[in-house]
Protein backbone atom coordinates (compact mmCIF):
# COMPACT_ATOMS: atom_id res chain seq x y z
CA UNK A 1 0.00 0.00 0.00
CA UNK A 2 1.37 3.70 -1.21
CA UNK A 3 1.03 6.80 0.51
CA UNK A 4 -0.25 8.94 -2.55
CA UNK A 5 -1.40 12.61 -0.97
CA UNK A 6 -1.14 13.77 2.81
CA UNK A 7 -4.75 13.96 3.90
CA UNK A 8 -4.27 15.56 6.96
CA UNK A 9 -0.59 16.76 9.39
CA UNK A 10 -2.27 16.94 12.95
CA UNK A 11 0.06 17.81 16.15
CA UNK A 12 1.02 13.73 16.10
CA UNK A 13 0.69 12.38 13.05
CA UNK A 14 0.50 12.65 9.81
CA UNK A 15 -2.87 10.86 7.56
CA UNK A 16 -1.80 9.80 3.93
CA UNK A 17 -4.26 8.54 1.25
CA UNK A 18 -3.58 5.48 -0.70
CA UNK A 19 -3.96 4.13 -3.52
CA UNK A 20 -7.08 2.52 -2.09
CA UNK A 21 -10.14 4.70 -1.31
CA UNK A 22 -11.13 2.76 1.62
CA UNK A 23 -7.56 2.78 3.54
CA UNK A 24 -4.96 5.68 4.80
CA UNK A 25 -1.93 5.33 6.55
CA UNK A 26 -1.43 7.11 9.79
CA UNK A 27 2.16 7.99 10.20
CA UNK A 28 3.22 8.71 14.13
CA UNK A 29 5.62 11.97 14.83
CA UNK A 30 8.03 12.52 17.38
CA UNK A 31 6.60 15.86 17.72
CA UNK A 32 4.50 16.73 21.21
CA UNK A 33 2.42 19.00 22.22
CA UNK A 34 0.48 19.78 25.35
CA UNK A 35 -2.42 22.03 27.07
CA UNK A 36 -3.67 23.05 23.11
CA UNK A 37 -0.36 23.95 21.78
CA UNK A 38 1.13 26.40 24.21
CA UNK A 39 3.97 23.80 24.72
CA UNK A 40 5.14 22.00 22.15
CA UNK A 41 8.91 19.76 22.39
CA UNK A 42 9.53 16.57 20.86
CA UNK A 43 9.76 12.71 22.87
CA UNK A 44 12.92 10.65 21.05
CA UNK A 45 10.95 7.42 19.36
CA UNK A 46 7.99 8.59 20.53
CA UNK A 47 6.11 8.19 17.38
CA UNK A 48 7.39 4.28 17.16
CA UNK A 49 6.35 3.51 20.42
CA UNK A 50 2.95 5.11 20.17
CA UNK A 51 2.36 2.89 16.62
CA UNK A 52 3.16 -0.02 18.61
CA UNK A 53 1.11 0.43 21.43
CA UNK A 54 -1.92 1.12 19.22
CA UNK A 55 -1.01 -1.58 17.03
CA UNK A 56 -0.99 -4.00 19.84
CA UNK A 57 -4.07 -2.80 21.66
CA UNK A 58 -6.21 -2.06 18.60
CA UNK A 59 -5.47 -5.76 18.23
CA UNK A 60 -6.66 -7.07 21.18
CA UNK A 61 -9.53 -4.89 21.22
CA UNK A 62 -10.98 -5.96 18.01
CA UNK A 63 -9.90 -9.41 19.17
CA UNK A 64 -12.71 -9.00 21.53
CA UNK A 65 -15.59 -7.77 20.09
CA UNK A 66 -14.67 -3.74 19.28
CA UNK A 67 -14.69 -2.73 15.95
CA UNK A 68 -11.49 -0.56 15.09
CA UNK A 69 -10.12 1.16 11.95
CA UNK A 70 -6.47 -1.07 12.69
CA UNK A 71 -5.83 -2.94 9.59
CA UNK A 72 -2.03 -3.49 10.01
CA UNK A 73 1.01 -2.25 11.00
CA UNK A 74 3.49 -1.64 7.84
CA UNK A 75 6.76 -0.34 9.60
CA UNK A 76 8.31 1.20 12.62
CA UNK A 77 5.99 4.34 12.18
CA UNK A 78 3.42 3.70 9.85
CA UNK A 79 -0.27 2.02 10.46
CA UNK A 80 -2.80 1.09 7.84
CA UNK A 81 -6.40 1.92 8.62
CA UNK A 82 -9.84 1.93 7.50
CA UNK A 83 -10.30 5.59 6.23
CA UNK A 84 -13.00 7.22 8.73
CA UNK A 85 -14.95 10.21 8.26
CA UNK A 86 -14.04 11.37 12.15
CA UNK A 87 -16.83 12.48 14.26
CA UNK A 88 -15.61 15.88 16.08
CA UNK A 89 -16.04 14.44 19.27
CA UNK A 90 -13.95 13.55 21.86
CA UNK A 91 -15.19 10.32 23.82
CA UNK A 92 -12.93 10.72 27.66
CA UNK A 93 -13.12 7.99 30.05
CA UNK A 94 -12.19 8.33 33.97
CA UNK A 95 -11.46 5.97 36.74
CA UNK A 96 -9.55 7.91 38.55
CA UNK A 97 -9.42 11.48 39.08
CA UNK A 98 -6.54 13.43 37.30
CA UNK A 99 -6.65 16.37 35.20
CA UNK A 100 -9.34 18.53 34.24
CA UNK A 101 -11.44 16.50 36.69
CA UNK A 102 -9.59 18.03 39.68
CA UNK A 103 -9.67 21.24 38.41
CA UNK A 104 -12.86 21.73 37.53
CA UNK A 105 -14.87 19.95 40.17
CA UNK A 106 -12.61 19.97 43.15
CA UNK A 107 -11.79 15.94 42.99
CA UNK A 108 -8.95 15.13 44.72
CA UNK A 109 -6.19 13.62 42.45
CA UNK A 110 -6.03 9.99 42.91
CA UNK A 111 -9.98 9.82 43.54
CA UNK A 112 -10.65 6.46 42.72
CA UNK A 113 -14.27 6.87 40.65
CA UNK A 114 -16.69 3.77 41.73
CA UNK A 115 -18.75 4.20 38.30
CA UNK A 116 -16.27 5.59 35.17
CA UNK A 117 -16.97 9.47 34.28
CA UNK A 118 -17.47 9.28 30.59
CA UNK A 119 -17.11 12.84 28.93
CA UNK A 120 -17.53 14.31 25.47
CA UNK A 121 -15.61 17.00 24.35
CA UNK A 122 -16.01 19.10 21.14
CA UNK A 123 -12.34 18.01 18.78
CA UNK A 124 -11.88 21.85 18.21
CA UNK A 125 -8.07 23.77 18.86
CA UNK A 126 -9.78 26.64 18.18
CA UNK A 127 -12.06 26.90 20.66
CA UNK A 128 -10.02 24.70 23.34
CA UNK A 129 -11.62 21.51 22.93
CA UNK A 130 -14.63 22.50 25.26
CA UNK A 131 -16.77 19.87 26.98
CA UNK A 132 -19.86 19.54 26.40
CA UNK A 133 -22.90 17.00 26.33
CA UNK A 134 -25.15 15.09 23.94
CA UNK A 135 -27.41 18.06 23.35
CA UNK A 136 -24.84 20.33 22.59
CA UNK A 137 -23.08 17.08 20.11
CA UNK A 138 -26.54 17.22 18.10
CA UNK A 139 -27.09 20.82 18.39
CA UNK A 140 -23.66 21.27 16.42
CA UNK A 141 -24.60 18.91 13.95
CA UNK A 142 -21.69 16.40 15.03
CA UNK A 143 -23.47 13.62 15.67
CA UNK A 144 -27.57 11.96 16.07
CA UNK A 145 -28.19 10.56 19.89
CA UNK A 146 -28.32 7.30 18.56
CA UNK A 147 -24.04 7.58 17.32
CA UNK A 148 -23.59 9.22 20.67
CA UNK A 149 -25.45 6.09 22.49
CA UNK A 150 -23.25 3.94 20.49
CA UNK A 151 -20.10 6.25 21.11
CA UNK A 152 -20.39 6.07 25.07
CA UNK A 153 -21.30 2.37 25.09
CA UNK A 154 -18.08 1.28 22.61
CA UNK A 155 -16.11 3.83 25.14
CA UNK A 156 -17.19 1.68 28.20
CA UNK A 157 -16.59 -1.71 26.63
CA UNK A 158 -13.06 -0.75 25.45
CA UNK A 159 -12.70 0.97 29.54
CA UNK A 160 -13.55 -2.62 30.76
CA UNK A 161 -11.08 -4.13 28.61
CA UNK A 162 -8.12 -2.02 28.96
CA UNK A 163 -8.32 -1.88 32.61
CA UNK A 164 -7.68 -5.64 32.87
CA UNK A 165 -4.96 -5.22 29.92
CA UNK A 166 -3.17 -2.79 31.74
CA UNK A 167 -3.95 -3.94 35.32
CA UNK A 168 -2.14 -7.33 33.94
CA UNK A 169 0.97 -5.16 33.21
CA UNK A 170 0.89 -3.31 36.13
CA UNK A 171 -0.40 0.14 35.00
CA UNK A 172 -3.11 1.46 37.03
CA UNK A 173 -5.55 2.88 33.52
CA UNK A 174 -6.85 6.11 34.84
CA UNK A 175 -8.04 7.86 32.05
CA UNK A 176 -7.74 7.80 28.17
CA UNK A 177 -8.98 9.42 24.94
CA UNK A 178 -11.22 8.01 22.04
CA UNK A 179 -12.12 8.98 18.67
CA UNK A 180 -14.54 7.28 16.78
CA UNK A 181 -15.67 7.41 12.87
CA UNK A 182 -18.18 6.21 10.20
CA UNK A 183 -17.18 4.18 7.43
CA UNK A 184 -19.69 2.33 5.43
CA UNK A 185 -22.15 3.17 7.57
CA UNK A 186 -20.72 1.51 10.58
CA UNK A 187 -18.66 3.85 13.50
CA UNK A 188 -15.20 2.10 14.43
CA UNK A 189 -12.49 3.39 17.07
CA UNK A 190 -10.08 5.28 15.40
CA UNK A 191 -6.84 7.55 16.23
CA UNK A 192 -4.63 5.84 18.54
CA UNK A 193 -4.05 4.78 21.88
CA UNK A 194 -0.94 5.43 23.97
CA UNK A 195 1.07 6.87 26.25
CA UNK A 196 -0.07 10.53 24.63
CA UNK A 197 -4.11 9.65 24.77
CA UNK A 198 -4.10 7.77 27.96
CA UNK A 199 -3.03 8.15 31.67
CA UNK A 200 -1.30 4.95 33.35
CA UNK A 201 -0.22 4.89 36.46
CA UNK A 202 2.32 2.33 37.98
CA UNK A 203 0.21 -0.05 39.95
CA UNK A 204 2.56 -0.35 42.75
CA UNK A 205 5.06 2.87 42.83
CA UNK A 206 2.09 5.49 41.67
CA UNK A 207 4.23 6.74 39.36
CA UNK A 208 3.10 8.75 36.37
CA UNK A 209 3.66 6.48 32.58
CA UNK A 210 2.41 8.79 29.89
CA UNK A 211 2.38 12.26 28.46
CA UNK A 212 1.88 14.18 32.01
CA UNK A 213 6.15 13.82 32.28
CA UNK A 214 6.15 15.89 29.37
CA UNK A 215 3.32 18.01 30.13
CA UNK A 216 5.12 18.96 34.01
CA UNK A 217 8.42 18.63 32.81
CA UNK A 218 8.77 15.38 35.12
CA UNK A 219 11.50 14.26 33.53
CA UNK A 220 12.41 10.66 31.94
CA UNK A 221 9.62 11.26 29.40
CA UNK A 222 11.12 8.99 26.64
CA UNK A 223 11.76 6.31 29.78
CA UNK A 224 8.20 6.26 30.20
CA UNK A 225 7.26 5.80 27.21
CA UNK A 226 9.40 3.23 26.15
CA UNK A 227 8.67 1.52 29.48
CA UNK A 228 4.90 1.07 28.67
CA UNK A 229 5.89 -0.02 25.09
CA UNK A 230 8.12 -3.14 27.02
CA UNK A 231 5.05 -4.27 29.23
CA UNK A 232 2.29 -3.96 26.60
CA UNK A 233 4.68 -6.04 24.06
CA UNK A 234 6.56 -8.64 25.98
CA UNK A 235 3.33 -9.93 27.92
CA UNK A 236 2.07 -12.57 25.38
CA UNK B 1 -46.79 32.11 59.04
CA UNK B 2 -43.84 33.76 60.67
CA UNK B 3 -39.59 33.65 59.76
CA UNK B 4 -37.92 32.15 62.72
CA UNK B 5 -34.41 31.92 62.05
CA UNK B 6 -32.47 32.91 59.13
CA UNK B 7 -31.59 29.53 57.08
CA UNK B 8 -29.53 31.10 54.23
CA UNK B 9 -28.49 34.35 52.72
CA UNK B 10 -27.79 34.57 49.16
CA UNK B 11 -27.11 36.88 46.52
CA UNK B 12 -30.56 37.37 45.66
CA UNK B 13 -32.54 36.29 48.12
CA UNK B 14 -32.80 35.32 51.88
CA UNK B 15 -34.33 31.68 52.84
CA UNK B 16 -36.11 31.65 56.53
CA UNK B 17 -37.59 28.87 58.47
CA UNK B 18 -40.60 29.46 59.80
CA UNK B 19 -42.75 27.77 62.57
CA UNK B 20 -43.34 24.72 60.31
CA UNK B 21 -40.70 22.39 59.93
CA UNK B 22 -41.60 21.91 56.20
CA UNK B 23 -42.33 25.37 54.96
CA UNK B 24 -39.48 28.36 54.39
CA UNK B 25 -39.75 31.88 53.17
CA UNK B 26 -37.74 32.91 50.16
CA UNK B 27 -37.42 37.06 50.52
CA UNK B 28 -36.74 38.25 47.59
CA UNK B 29 -33.74 41.24 47.83
CA UNK B 30 -33.02 44.12 45.41
CA UNK B 31 -29.33 42.77 44.99
CA UNK B 32 -28.29 41.77 41.74
CA UNK B 33 -24.54 40.08 40.63
CA UNK B 34 -23.62 38.72 37.82
CA UNK B 35 -20.32 37.24 36.32
CA UNK B 36 -20.06 34.87 39.79
CA UNK B 37 -20.05 38.05 41.79
CA UNK B 38 -17.59 39.79 39.75
CA UNK B 39 -19.89 42.33 39.57
CA UNK B 40 -22.19 43.83 41.85
CA UNK B 41 -25.42 46.52 42.02
CA UNK B 42 -28.59 46.81 42.82
CA UNK B 43 -32.12 46.89 40.67
CA UNK B 44 -34.59 49.06 42.11
CA UNK B 45 -37.31 46.84 42.70
CA UNK B 46 -36.36 44.24 41.15
CA UNK B 47 -37.24 41.29 44.54
CA UNK B 48 -40.67 43.17 44.31
CA UNK B 49 -40.78 41.98 40.33
CA UNK B 50 -39.43 38.97 40.98
CA UNK B 51 -41.21 37.41 43.29
CA UNK B 52 -44.13 38.52 41.67
CA UNK B 53 -43.29 36.93 38.12
CA UNK B 54 -41.88 33.79 40.45
CA UNK B 55 -45.48 33.42 42.01
CA UNK B 56 -47.08 33.61 38.59
CA UNK B 57 -45.25 30.96 36.83
CA UNK B 58 -45.06 28.77 39.59
CA UNK B 59 -49.42 28.72 39.89
CA UNK B 60 -49.16 28.27 36.00
CA UNK B 61 -46.83 25.44 36.30
CA UNK B 62 -48.53 23.61 39.13
CA UNK B 63 -52.15 24.17 36.93
CA UNK B 64 -49.93 22.17 34.29
CA UNK B 65 -48.80 18.75 36.38
CA UNK B 66 -45.49 20.37 37.48
CA UNK B 67 -44.57 19.47 40.76
CA UNK B 68 -43.51 22.98 42.52
CA UNK B 69 -42.30 23.94 45.85
CA UNK B 70 -44.53 26.77 46.00
CA UNK B 71 -47.48 27.31 48.67
CA UNK B 72 -48.62 31.06 48.16
CA UNK B 73 -47.27 34.47 47.60
CA UNK B 74 -47.20 36.30 51.43
CA UNK B 75 -46.43 39.85 50.61
CA UNK B 76 -44.82 41.79 47.75
CA UNK B 77 -40.88 40.06 48.45
CA UNK B 78 -41.77 37.34 50.50
CA UNK B 79 -43.11 33.46 48.95
CA UNK B 80 -43.56 30.65 51.44
CA UNK B 81 -42.23 27.72 50.09
CA UNK B 82 -42.16 23.99 50.67
CA UNK B 83 -38.77 23.01 52.38
CA UNK B 84 -36.24 21.78 50.06
CA UNK B 85 -32.92 19.73 50.40
CA UNK B 86 -31.52 21.30 47.08
CA UNK B 87 -30.08 19.09 44.54
CA UNK B 88 -26.71 21.38 43.66
CA UNK B 89 -27.35 20.97 40.11
CA UNK B 90 -28.34 24.05 37.94
CA UNK B 91 -30.76 22.57 34.95
CA UNK B 92 -30.27 25.01 31.95
CA UNK B 93 -32.08 24.95 29.12
CA UNK B 94 -31.69 26.63 25.95
CA UNK B 95 -34.03 27.86 23.13
CA UNK B 96 -31.60 29.87 21.20
CA UNK B 97 -27.92 30.52 21.39
CA UNK B 98 -26.89 33.39 23.67
CA UNK B 99 -24.33 33.81 26.61
CA UNK B 100 -21.98 30.95 27.09
CA UNK B 101 -22.88 29.01 24.09
CA UNK B 102 -21.83 31.46 21.91
CA UNK B 103 -18.50 31.92 23.84
CA UNK B 104 -17.85 28.04 24.15
CA UNK B 105 -19.26 26.76 21.27
CA UNK B 106 -18.96 29.44 18.57
CA UNK B 107 -22.32 28.81 18.20
CA UNK B 108 -23.98 32.49 16.55
CA UNK B 109 -26.11 34.63 18.77
CA UNK B 110 -29.39 33.97 18.18
CA UNK B 111 -29.49 31.10 16.25
CA UNK B 112 -32.89 29.32 16.60
CA UNK B 113 -31.78 25.61 18.29
CA UNK B 114 -34.14 22.85 16.72
CA UNK B 115 -34.12 20.72 19.93
CA UNK B 116 -33.86 22.50 23.07
CA UNK B 117 -30.19 22.17 24.40
CA UNK B 118 -30.32 20.86 28.34
CA UNK B 119 -27.26 21.51 30.04
CA UNK B 120 -26.01 20.73 33.90
CA UNK B 121 -24.22 22.86 36.00
CA UNK B 122 -22.47 22.45 39.70
CA UNK B 123 -23.84 24.90 41.83
CA UNK B 124 -20.66 25.69 43.56
CA UNK B 125 -19.66 29.66 43.27
CA UNK B 126 -15.92 28.99 44.53
CA UNK B 127 -15.27 26.43 41.31
CA UNK B 128 -17.66 29.13 39.37
CA UNK B 129 -20.67 26.90 38.49
CA UNK B 130 -18.56 24.85 36.16
CA UNK B 131 -20.63 22.60 32.96
CA UNK B 132 -21.15 18.79 33.74
CA UNK B 133 -22.67 15.81 32.88
CA UNK B 134 -24.61 13.30 34.48
CA UNK B 135 -21.76 10.92 35.41
CA UNK B 136 -20.10 13.98 36.82
CA UNK B 137 -23.08 14.47 39.10
CA UNK B 138 -23.10 11.17 40.20
CA UNK B 139 -19.56 10.67 40.83
CA UNK B 140 -19.96 14.11 42.62
CA UNK B 141 -23.20 12.45 44.90
CA UNK B 142 -25.35 15.16 44.20
CA UNK B 143 -28.12 12.77 42.37
CA UNK B 144 -28.74 9.45 41.34
CA UNK B 145 -29.25 8.52 37.16
CA UNK B 146 -32.79 8.27 37.95
CA UNK B 147 -33.42 11.81 39.84
CA UNK B 148 -30.84 13.41 36.87
CA UNK B 149 -33.81 11.83 34.18
CA UNK B 150 -36.32 13.08 36.11
CA UNK B 151 -34.75 16.33 36.30
CA UNK B 152 -34.12 17.05 32.55
CA UNK B 153 -37.51 15.39 31.93
CA UNK B 154 -39.13 17.92 33.83
CA UNK B 155 -36.99 20.64 32.52
CA UNK B 156 -38.02 19.71 29.03
CA UNK B 157 -41.68 19.81 29.99
CA UNK B 158 -41.32 23.21 31.65
CA UNK B 159 -39.61 24.79 29.25
CA UNK B 160 -42.43 23.67 26.36
CA UNK B 161 -44.77 25.08 28.70
CA UNK B 162 -42.88 28.43 29.39
CA UNK B 163 -42.20 29.00 25.58
CA UNK B 164 -46.37 29.42 25.15
CA UNK B 165 -46.83 30.81 28.30
CA UNK B 166 -43.85 33.93 27.35
CA UNK B 167 -44.60 33.66 22.86
CA UNK B 168 -48.61 34.93 24.39
CA UNK B 169 -46.59 37.26 26.41
CA UNK B 170 -44.65 38.74 23.26
CA UNK B 171 -41.37 37.42 24.31
CA UNK B 172 -39.18 34.85 23.28
CA UNK B 173 -37.87 32.41 25.79
CA UNK B 174 -34.18 32.31 25.12
CA UNK B 175 -32.85 30.25 27.61
CA UNK B 176 -33.94 29.53 31.68
CA UNK B 177 -31.92 27.99 34.61
CA UNK B 178 -33.69 25.92 37.19
CA UNK B 179 -33.10 24.42 40.60
CA UNK B 180 -34.94 20.95 41.70
CA UNK B 181 -34.97 19.55 45.18
CA UNK B 182 -36.18 16.65 47.76
CA UNK B 183 -39.24 17.19 49.60
CA UNK B 184 -40.51 14.18 51.27
CA UNK B 185 -39.41 11.38 48.63
CA UNK B 186 -40.59 13.77 45.57
CA UNK B 187 -38.40 15.97 43.71
CA UNK B 188 -39.93 19.72 43.32
CA UNK B 189 -39.33 22.76 41.11
CA UNK B 190 -37.44 25.05 43.46
CA UNK B 191 -35.93 28.99 43.52
CA UNK B 192 -37.24 30.87 41.31
CA UNK B 193 -38.02 32.10 37.68
CA UNK B 194 -37.36 35.16 36.88
CA UNK B 195 -35.51 37.89 34.70
CA UNK B 196 -32.66 37.47 37.02
CA UNK B 197 -32.63 33.49 35.74
CA UNK B 198 -34.08 33.83 32.06
CA UNK B 199 -33.48 35.12 29.05
CA UNK B 200 -36.32 37.13 27.46
CA UNK B 201 -35.91 39.06 24.31
CA UNK B 202 -39.19 40.71 22.83
CA UNK B 203 -40.61 38.66 20.65
CA UNK B 204 -40.80 41.92 17.49
CA UNK B 205 -38.02 43.96 18.33
CA UNK B 206 -35.24 41.68 19.38
CA UNK B 207 -34.90 43.42 22.65
CA UNK B 208 -33.14 41.97 25.54
CA UNK B 209 -35.56 42.17 28.56
CA UNK B 210 -33.95 40.37 31.14
CA UNK B 211 -30.69 40.56 33.75
CA UNK B 212 -28.60 40.61 30.33
CA UNK B 213 -29.34 44.62 30.55
CA UNK B 214 -27.17 44.31 34.06
CA UNK B 215 -24.79 42.18 33.00
CA UNK B 216 -23.70 44.22 29.79
CA UNK B 217 -24.87 47.64 31.06
CA UNK B 218 -27.45 48.22 28.32
CA UNK B 219 -29.18 50.62 30.76
CA UNK B 220 -32.83 50.57 31.28
CA UNK B 221 -33.01 47.87 33.58
CA UNK B 222 -35.73 48.44 36.09
CA UNK B 223 -38.03 49.21 33.35
CA UNK B 224 -36.97 45.88 31.37
CA UNK B 225 -37.50 43.71 34.66
CA UNK B 226 -41.15 45.85 35.36
CA UNK B 227 -42.19 45.46 31.56
CA UNK B 228 -42.03 42.10 31.88
CA UNK B 229 -43.92 41.58 35.48
CA UNK B 230 -46.65 43.80 33.29
CA UNK B 231 -46.28 41.50 30.78
CA UNK B 232 -46.69 38.26 32.60
CA UNK B 233 -49.09 39.40 34.96
CA UNK B 234 -51.60 41.67 33.06
CA UNK B 235 -52.51 38.87 30.94
CA UNK B 236 -54.60 36.30 33.26
N1 LIG C 1 -8.88 6.16 10.19
C1 LIG C 1 -8.82 7.48 10.07
N2 LIG C 1 -9.25 8.10 8.95
C2 LIG C 1 -9.19 9.45 8.84
N3 LIG C 1 -8.72 10.26 9.79
C3 LIG C 1 -8.29 9.71 10.94
C4 LIG C 1 -8.31 8.30 11.13
N4 LIG C 1 -7.86 8.05 12.39
C5 LIG C 1 -7.57 9.25 12.94
N5 LIG C 1 -7.82 10.25 12.07
C6 LIG C 1 -7.60 11.70 12.28
O1 LIG C 1 -6.28 11.97 11.86
C7 LIG C 1 -5.65 12.91 12.72
C8 LIG C 1 -4.46 12.26 13.39
O2 LIG C 1 -3.46 13.20 13.60
P1 LIG C 1 -3.23 13.95 15.00
O3 LIG C 1 -1.82 14.39 15.00
O4 LIG C 1 -3.73 13.10 16.13
O5 LIG C 1 -4.23 15.19 14.78
P2 LIG C 1 -4.82 16.24 15.83
O6 LIG C 1 -3.82 17.34 15.92
O7 LIG C 1 -6.12 16.65 15.20
O8 LIG C 1 -5.05 15.50 17.14
C9 LIG C 1 -6.71 13.30 13.74
O9 LIG C 1 -7.35 14.49 13.30
C10 LIG C 1 -7.67 12.14 13.71
O10 LIG C 1 -8.99 12.54 14.05
N1 LIG D 1 -37.75 25.64 48.78
C1 LIG D 1 -36.48 25.84 49.13
N2 LIG D 1 -35.99 25.30 50.28
C2 LIG D 1 -34.69 25.51 50.63
N3 LIG D 1 -33.81 26.21 49.90
C3 LIG D 1 -34.25 26.77 48.76
C4 LIG D 1 -35.58 26.60 48.31
N4 LIG D 1 -35.71 27.24 47.13
C5 LIG D 1 -34.49 27.77 46.84
N5 LIG D 1 -33.61 27.50 47.82
C6 LIG D 1 -32.20 27.90 47.88
O1 LIG D 1 -32.19 29.16 48.53
C7 LIG D 1 -31.22 30.02 47.95
C8 LIG D 1 -31.91 31.22 47.36
O2 LIG D 1 -31.10 32.35 47.47
P1 LIG D 1 -30.20 32.88 46.26
O3 LIG D 1 -29.96 34.32 46.54
O4 LIG D 1 -30.78 32.49 44.94
O5 LIG D 1 -28.88 32.00 46.54
P2 LIG D 1 -27.60 31.72 45.61
O6 LIG D 1 -26.66 32.85 45.85
O7 LIG D 1 -27.12 30.39 46.13
O8 LIG D 1 -28.11 31.65 44.19
C9 LIG D 1 -30.52 29.20 46.88
O9 LIG D 1 -29.34 28.64 47.42
C10 LIG D 1 -31.53 28.12 46.56
O10 LIG D 1 -30.89 26.93 46.11
MG1 LIG E 1 -4.75 13.71 17.88
MG1 LIG F 1 -29.80 31.83 43.18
Amino acid sequence: MNKTKLLHEGKAKKVFLTDSNDLVIQEFKDDATAFNNKKKGTISNKGVVNNAVSCKLFTYLSENGISTHFVEKLSDRDMLCKYLEIIMVEVVVRNVAAGSLVRRYGFEEGTKLENPIIELYLKDDDLDDPLMNDSHAVALGLATYEELDILKEQAAKINTLMKSFFAERKLNLVDFKLEFGRHKGEILLGDEISPDTCRFWDLDTGEKMDKDRFRFDLGGVEDAYSEVEKRVLDLK
